[in-house]
């Protein structure tokens, strides 16, 4: 399996899904480390650097690729392992953006009321404890929150011509700001356009379900996958395998639009492994999903379904490559950046 | 303390949050054992029971209750602590209610579709193993899941002088159908009229989250709860306490609304709880949240924020009401019915 | 045909759909000539009086009525005629209420922005030109705008031993706030209840479509109307026929779950009076639809699904009862108050 | 001022905003006589080419243009006015397409349900009488009914290096599907890239607000429009000015939240117009809106705020732009295609 390493210049960053020239060529299956900036384009480094002052949003949620995937076509099925994501640096940043965020009114549902004060959170990452130290800043409240590093990004270019900006979570993937999205994971995106075009991008040290404020703790990230292609197959809407869970991830407005695409693809997923109709696929999934928002605060929402596989017979799932990819990446050992 | 039991004839039966006439008075804390019909009203007793054919439309979710509780003035706090549930059956239902459940139209957003097919699932309880038989019907799959016992509804009066169905989840809590509803937690409600008029029923044997389909699998129950009064402090939205965990509910419609409530109520109780002004707890919550959704297919949607307790530091939340009710729960030793 | 004439004391107001004692017994056909008196309870007098000052929160939008309506039976349709609105005070007020409204955050979706500031408005009534004078608090604008007055609030006791508030809009009518609303209207409304406990009130001097910032040009009115039976038939939500157009009204949220039960009324609608199937009846609906929102601010949005009768063959709607009572409410010449 | 004809050839159609190569260069003012494919890219032709069958969904809604707007720069004006619209064909289209419409599931929020009949329907359009002639198809009812030309597409490219597809309405206009952009109007676009790319189409020979089914009266349009530009106050949503009224568009979803856009624009609008601050504009437009729902069947539902120019003072909006405009389309005389 090629190992390619592959830290970003500036100007290779890509702001899209779609319409951005690939950074390089990969044959799947083939092990990425990478490097992702954070979601600000690195412009946040202290609590003074607030968003109005120091955000260019144009430039927002820089992602690290695009990778043309040699032999994905459309309808085929990428599979994204994620085999280790570690912090790149000492601290994480959450930043009160004004106007964005999920308990604020916002451009596209505006109300006449003031914006939120603006308020940047260092959060210092101790690396030993593997921790991120939370300060208040209207009283002197600390806290030690257990890092919890995953991808708020992964996508491919969306079909119908289209590009979106990497804001945007939808059935290519992309900005889906859940904390699902962490080492061991394995994401299952259809394949749109020739190439794949897939990039990941968008650290969170740690996220809590929902993304409430609109910013988790972002920090640059250390990031290695392994791409690997499955001809056909391609689903509806983002799938998860991880050791204990299957997941989808439907995205969309209002919240139980999305959640109604994840448990769509859910019931078609069950059919799929299982050989269940429709209807009982249904009734099954009534008594043994779970439901985690991932995120109400980006262009569109983020709902998970979520099944424990115990509860269910044991089956190989895409003929078995988490399993394979997981052994894989067991393989490698340690990994250092 | 006083431990009453009850079991409601059926002209005893609440249908509503206020406008019944209590059924008892009780002061608190006073430990309630008591038995519940299933949301059918035990209508549904065989897989050749559909919906459209065995089901009064009028009769549904039956509770149990209500109880006046001496003392309690609108603005107080009910606490209702869940010691035990107990399947009442050796079967539970789930059945597929024509134009009823998150993913099919109905009366309030309807489209020109056809009903999906009825189907009505019995679920055969195994006490010893505390597992429930899953038979799927249009091929021979089978599974034993987990029981899961939990209350789809736990609620009180409503204010504004309001009589709600008891299918309705909201600010007096109600059918909120979340597995969080389960034995040892501690369930806050604010009273909203003298005597808070608080009932219970419809008992799920297992559930997922979402509650997809709009039947769990439905059954009869033995409940046994500690009714407790704190004077003052009623929360906005209902709210719980376990052993590990924080949550607030919120209903409403759209989802992101309910979550939105959630999540501004649990602002709230951090800010009491720790001191945090909104904005820190804000900050906070958008890394510790988590969020899983309760049903999508009730009159309002219920959303649950809820948090680690582990992940905060050690507060008495309510003067410790949760830790005493528990530890008198232990006390009363194995509960028969 | 009986002629009635009614002016509630303070105590008589009734603050519900359902729970509230009727205040008389009529037999339909009756005309009824009312007083209703303003949403704020008449407790908004100048613009010193702001809503957190001046306003009782449970004593909002009281109403005339309820009336029990001989030998209406569940089932069967109310028409409610409204001959003629004529404003009973030379002035009406409009206030923002925090939290309330359109454009702000409110309690069932809440943000942690501040409220709007608060600011009463009163327009004069010039009963001569019958306009209503607006003037601007931040700026010297002026503006007469013709009066246009309506009734908010039409409506029946709900179903399902429910009680709500005078606040809601629901299928049993309520709170609409429709510009629809006004004299020369005849709306139908399924009976729900023996007697059907029929109630009107929240009369606007003037209103645009939506009602903003969530209050009209809100005044005491003078209200004649017949009301009159029809066995059988009732809608499953509110209907409206003038001379000119048909309307259907539906309620919920979000919006467009509103816009659907308001549009497959009308396609119901269309095939009772025109023999078209579903389908047809969507398609000419698609081509022809007029769909005025009535409110985004109430616990239930509004939104009306009308037609240009000039566009659809003649037919009598409902025996031609609408065009048999504006004819006898012809007769009655100028109502005097 | 430049007169230019242009009919593009199959190839040159655009389907989408933005990522289009300009069809050609104009200098404003220009006026544009243009001929645009119907939405099915002229592919449906009787009543027995059903979506399914006949559809190319990947060559939906073909755009004419783009055009570059020589000097046009991020942040200007496009105004764009609707000089005359006449249909170019003797008859347009309807048609049903499965998982598409206002009252059907969709893919975006789908349930299990079945999807509706398919079913076309062919309107003769008469020339002479301007009317367009619905069948039944369940029955032998037929109606004549008055064609109302208008284009259901009007847009420039987007910002933030996205593209769209044409099937979509936003900030930068698209497919809004409102009656109101019809002959007579001028429409204002903020231009958010060099050039600013304006493209039309999707003409339809009539449709009713909301587009319940989501296909209008589909068909070919000869199109005459003057484009100019105004440097700087690019507007943040589309705006239109008619002879007799002001209308903001806002889109998005849930409904509510393309409402919001749009009252939110108008009061932005008023304060330019007429210095009112926006709590008095808020309060103003809520006696004086005009609500009517656009389309709900989009990627993104539209909205329309809208105000009779009657009811405030006159002013010059965009120094008198569009009764400039609309004095020299008159001076065209008739126009022939």
């Amino acid at each position: 399996m090629d190992h390619v390493r592959f830290v970003p210049s500036p100007e290779q960053f890509a702001y899209t899904f779609g319409g951005a020239a690939p950074v390089m060529r990969i044959t799947p299956p083939t092990v990425l480390t990478l490097w992702t900036e954070d979601a600000y384009g690195g412009r946040i480094t202290s609590t003074s650097d607030v968003a109005t002052r120091a955000l260019d949003t144009l430039d927002l949620n820089p992602q690290t690729g695009p990778f043309w995937i040699d032999g994905a076509e459309p309808g085929d099925t990428l599979a994204i392992h994620l085999v280790d994501l570690t912090p790149a640096r000492t601290w994480g940043a959450s930043t009160l953006i004004p106007f964005f965020g999920g308990l604020t009114s916002v451009p596209v549902s505006p109300t006449l009321q003031d914006p939120l004060p603006e308020r940047t959170y260092i959060y210092e990452y101790d690396s030993a404890a593997e921790t991120l130290a939370f300060s208040a800043q209207g009283s002197d409240f600390e806290l030690a929150l257990p890092a919890n590093p995953m991808l708020g990004t992964v996508g491919v270019a969306p079909g119908r011509r289209e590009v979106r900006t990497s804001l945007v979570p939808d059935v290519f993937g992309g900005n889906m700001d859940t904390p699902e999205m962490a080492a061991g994971a394995t994401c299952f995106l259809r394949v749109n356009v020739p190439g794949a075009l897939f990039s990941l991008g968008d650290g969170h040290y740690r996220q809590g379900e929902g993304e409430s404020c609109g910013t988790a703790v972002e920090g640059a990230m250390h990031v290695t996958v392994i791409v690997d292609l499955i001809k056909g197959g391609g689903p509806a809407w983002p799938r998860l395998e991880t050791d204990t869970h299957l997941a989808c991830i439907g995205s969309g407005r209002p919240l139980e639009e999305a959640w109604r695409a994840g448990q769509v693809e859910m019931i078609t997923w069950l059919g799929e492994l299982h050989g269940l109709d429709r209807i009982d696929a249904y009734q099954l999934l009534t008594q043994i999903s779970l439901a985690p928002i991932a995120n109400v605060v980006d262009t569109n929402y983020s709902s998970v379904t979520k099944i424990d596989k115990r509860l269910l017979p044991t089956v190989a799932v895409y003929d078995g490559i988490h399993a394979e990819l997981r052994s894989a990446a067991a393989s490698f050992g340690t990994i250092t950046y």
